[in-house]
């Protein structure tokens, strides 16, 4: 019942491709990350995962289709689909995401940017 | 898959108090609105709403304390609690909305504000 501002928890943490937990939604968590660079591709098979981009350019990749979203867009990747996200310019990208609790880093996929333990702040 | 530019689909309508569905979530929808003035106590008894501000000031009154909330800042109203939501020196406020598709608009109560049927732009 606090508002939350986003600057400010972003400056509390500086790991990249490491989502920190916000707040809780509807049984899903509200996370912040710092991206930059390439991801890994991967799926979640039930859930559904929201961007919202605070700063820079994100590209997603799909297997038939890329887009590009910036600030003040949104992008649902709906559950099953195969994604790849990376930065545009290799400018660090800061963004929120929204995704049941439920919902694996990397889907399926083991990688070594795979987190496991998110961290709350 | 496709991104959402918000700026683009605020400027679809003009209606206040009026939620515009723009994409599914998990169950829920995603909505923009745009808000001017004072609504109405209520609350969802089963729902968490998630309000993310793009352009003003809103502030959120509950029953035992205040918030305000502007552009870079999010609040997540958790079930079951009472709140009133109203604009800041009166100025039209955007904002987005996160909340189950079961989410009735003034919960259980009936309001000349209240709106049954969302459009979907």
């Amino acid at each position: 019942m606090k508002s939350i501002n986003l600057s400010e928890k972003f400056s509390q943490f500086t790991e990249q491709w490491s989502p920190h937990i916000i707040a809780d939604l509807n049984d899903q968590y509200i996370k912040l990350a710092k991206v930059q660079g390439e991801f890994v591709w991967h799926d979640h098979a039930n859930e559904d995962e929201l961007f919202v981009i605070i700063k820079g350019t994100l590209i997603m990749e799909f297997r038939n289709r890329i887009e590009e979203i910036g600030p003040g867009e949104i992008l649902v990747v709906p559950k099953g689909v195969e994604h790849l996200p990376r930065t545009k310019n290799n400018e660090e990208v800061q963004l929120m995401l929204i995704e049941p609790k439920s919902t694996k880093h990397t889907g399926k996929v083991n990688h070594e940017l795979t987190k496991v333990e998110l961290k709350r702040i």
